[in-house]
């Protein structure tokens, strides 16, 4: 459990709030780089760290991220004409460039300057690994793009998709970096149905305490966890949690991959799904089982204080309680809920906007969920006393593989040290 | 009217207030059985006393009532699976009994004693007069079941339904014991077409200020309306509110009756409606008009915080003006509105949430309503300095009737003195 | 830009506030007498700077507006009969005349005189130039209703309509003074395209840089915008603010006109737009025009605290982002919205509920803008200080004219001297 105050400093990410200042440090994904395609298209809405912002793409194709609303009158700038090389709000006709700049000023004398005292608030972005990403932070401390191996692999071996959750970011990355929920809520109730491939079936399914081990790393920690297999074998599988809100999870080739949660505010997240091969182009097939494109739709969504994003929902939601099918819990799998990425939803979003931490009762299967905090919430402590998270944004650290196989070694650190050349990516 | 303070001491009752504690001493009917009918079966949600909940029918048949949210990471009980005598949460597995005992823990080492440590909050639960009631107090403290007679009948001469108010539940109750309003609000324009049965028809409606007398007992109060019927002699309603939120409405026969008002939270109501006949089976016509089956849809609703809670609502609803009829309050009746219950529901839900108490005029026909809050105030006050609500919990004293009749008897006293035997009943 | 203090100053008239006082020195019109045409017909509800109230029309045709809660138990008064030259509640038959006097109190003994202490809150009312009016101020201050030459034609001569608009009237009152956004939100990519009447289009289009000049006067300012037309002559639009939220736009004849924002709360609007000839009837399809029929459906709206007024909401609105055509908006007008009045509206509500003006920049085209502020702050902290707004509450200041024409004349002071006659109307 948390403290009623560790809770919120862990939770809250909006401007001058601690954990804010910390995730403000890094890179996040926070469009697909399909969702602003072409250049004059249709701007997007984003909230982000609890910031309205509209990014667009102009018309040599660079992608600006600028306030969401115009810095004239603050007019919404989402219904600006993006054209030649900048957005111009339809109000008055101010126009602004990727970089925040006022490029035209058309309600001003042809001699005034005043355009140049004026700028939209525009942050830094890129394009990465299929996603748009953004900076928010001082302009000083702007770290590299991190080499996950995901955004690096050409586009033909990578599938994304992106969607809401509503809740708390951290409720979705205690899910991610929590192996033993997969033996509870995603098993099926006869191992030969289980969504889990071959021979680590068993062992996810029948051994529901796994041993979890976590080994502190500069980009934040990977864990072992280690379950009873046959033979006197063990199945292990090592993952990675960097920070502040990436997963890695193993798999032999594709579907090989993770999420990161960025927070749309405190009680909404923008999940970002990548699933990659590291070696060759995705089938079609593939791609269409990455892309999850049944259960998401396209929609604009109003958030409870009124302002519009664009962001697809799941159309298993916490409105028709995921469709969960009892006689299906009954006789097929252990929730009634179709998609395991929705069986994960169902569970955080049940937990409310921000958990009370203070009622929880964690056991010895959550050492990851506790050392996932403590380090939130010491670097956020310590960049409040001026300690910057420099370790942390070392790109090169951030290249590395997730693995699971089944072995005979037990030993977390023996298993480490002989498999290492898997969990550390060589690209 | 009241002043602010003593407006919300009488209408908030969520955890540690004083109205709160003064219902955590008395039980309350939550749920019809019918609605948790299946060992095994879909658990349901409520929210009690502004305590999200969980109720569920295990396998052996009994009943649990426990907290909304696992006790591990705060996932959603209503998910889980009900299996084996418990529910399972699907997280990551613990299960828990009606009692709210941890009695699995799998992912905990098998010679763990965690599980012993942790429970689920979970509250007494007891089967009674066709209805789930919990009790929400100091165990030490808890009472027999009341000795209604609506809850004693065999269940082949009862009928209920449940449904939502959008309201406090304060303002229900003051509408249930407030003879005055059944002259005006429910009144037809022509009296053949009254909704009220045989000779009392005509006083009802004719005489609109009736003579209110109040007499306080035990169990909270019964209250004699007096009007004016043909040749000198008087209609008498004597009707009773037991506390905390019963009502007893007289009737020859069926539909003898009344309602409760539970609170949900401090906006919300769940009322419970029971009709029945004292000594024979209700027919088939009898069970569908209890039932007013036509009216209330089953329904999830969504509170405003969030929470999804299981109850029905009547179609016709604030959302729709109550289908309100402006041609049939013309010609027909004094509303416009088509069914009893929702003349009142549209009254209640207008004054808003929680209605503004310091902006009344009360007359000499709101007596009753005053002698309820007096009643209650003073209570929760007792409670507050340690004078347990004692006489109040009697069972026994619940086993009364109320009456209507014609005679000539125009003093409450002696009306009482001579009718005793009809308004207490002895079953 | 204003600090936060002087922005909660210009926004808020909630009763007690000061630009609420000011408000409720001047008659507001509040619906369409078409609205409430029928004696004895259906109440209408409304939020007028923020009180909740019912208007009816009586038996003999007189306009209540009285409190939406009866002073008994409040309930709703909405619901009441509307019967007898009087408003019954039908909770229990309490019924008040449109002067807020308690007619009937059936509930009390016959020789009761409760009746006559309670009465229920009502404003006085007028029916002028096709609109219910009231006023909410103290009655020893209660003025004329104002010489508005569009409220004094006959009625055959005018068309009005309201609708519903989600954010602070004081956006709307800005938006309405500010003769520089017409250039941009409202012009055509083709000059052959522009709504715009005739010769001005051309300047309207080329000249988005116009020059402004604001001249104080008793009921508000009058301002012109000077553009530059050709052969070095000017195009001029001179118009008026009329305190506290009237326009007046130029027309020759049809659609003369204008609008004015009453406040319902403090992020909703009930906004009346009036247009007129002032020499001769419209013709139907002036009227069809003027009402915007298509586009405006009749609708009850559930205000967010769940009050539900009786007021028309846009069709194109911030749900479905106004229906923005981005390829209209590449090929056809500069917004991709369909409707001059739609593209006000998606401005001003795109900015919030109530924008944060600490974050404006203000160019040389806002001085209208930053005169009607400072005048209405000034004025409410004169009320605040006990100086009446005695001037602008002279009825016959208001019969004043727009106008629009193409002339040599350059200087402003000029310009009203020769036009004087034009742009103060003598009707």
């Amino acid at each position: 459990m948390l403290n009623v105050s560790d809770n919120e400093l862990l939770t809250r990410t909006g401007p001058g709030t601690p954990m804010g200042e910390l995730f403000r440090r890094f890179w996040h994904p926070v469009l697909l780089a399909e969702e602003l395609s072409e250049p004059d298209g249709t701007p997007v809405r984003l909230r982000v760290l609890s910031e309205d912002l509209v990014a667009f793409r102009d018309t040599d194709g660079k992608v600006g991220i600028i306030d969401a609303l115009c810095p004239h009158r603050r007019a919404g700038m989402f219904f600006g004409r993006n054209e030649e090389c900048g957005l111009r709000c339809v109000y008055h006709g101010w126009k602004f460039d990727v970089h925040g700049r006022c490029v035209d000023m058309p309600t001003e004398p042809l001699d005034s300057t005043f355009k140049d005292k004026v700028t939209i608030k525009a942050y830094p972005t890129a394009e990465y690994g299929g996603c748009i990403w953004i900076y928010m932070g001082p302009p000083e401390k702007q770290p590299a793009l991190p080499d996950l191996e995901w955004a690096r692999v050409p586009d033909s071996q990578r599938v994304l998709s992106r969607w809401l959750q509503e809740c708390n970011y951290m409720q979705a990355v205690e899910g991610e970096i929590d192996s033993a929920h997969v033996s509870w809520l995603h098993a099926p109730l006869q191992v030969e149905a289980s969504p889990f491939r071959g021979r680590f079936n068993d062992a996810i399914i029948r051994d529901g305490a796994p041993q979890i081990t976590v080994k502190p790393t500069d980009y934040g920690f990977c864990y072992g966890a280690r379950r009873d297999a046959d033979n006197g074998e063990y199945y292990w599988r090592v993952t990675q949690w960097l920070l502040p809100t990436f997963s890695l999870i193993p798999a032999h080739g594709f579907p090989r991959g993770g999420r990161c949660w960025i927070p749309i505010d405190d009680t909404h997240i923008s999940v970002i799904q990548y699933n990659y091969h590291p070696e060759r182009p995705l089938t079609e097939a593939e791609v269409q089982r990455g892309k999850n494109s049944p259960q998401i739709q396209p929609a604009r969504y109003r958030l409870p204080d009124g302002v519009t994003i664009d962001i697809c929902r799941d159309v298993l939601n916490a409105d028709n309680d995921y469709l969960i099918d009892r006689e299906l819990q009954r006789t097929q799998n252990f929730t009634g809920i179709q998609v395991i990425r929705t069986q994960d939803t169902a569970m955080t979003e049940s937990m409310g906007g921000i958990v009370d931490r203070t009622q929880e009762h964690l056991g010895t299967t959550d050492v990851a969920v506790i050392a996932a905090r403590r380090r939130l919430l010491k670097m956020a402590r310590d960049l409040e006393d001026g300690v910057e998270p420099v370790e942390a944004l070392r790109p090169e650290i951030y290249n590395v593989r997730a693995v699971d196989m089944v072995c005979t070694e037990g030993d977390f650190s023996h298993f480490m040290d002989l498999y290492a050349e898997e969990a550390v990516g060589k690209i």
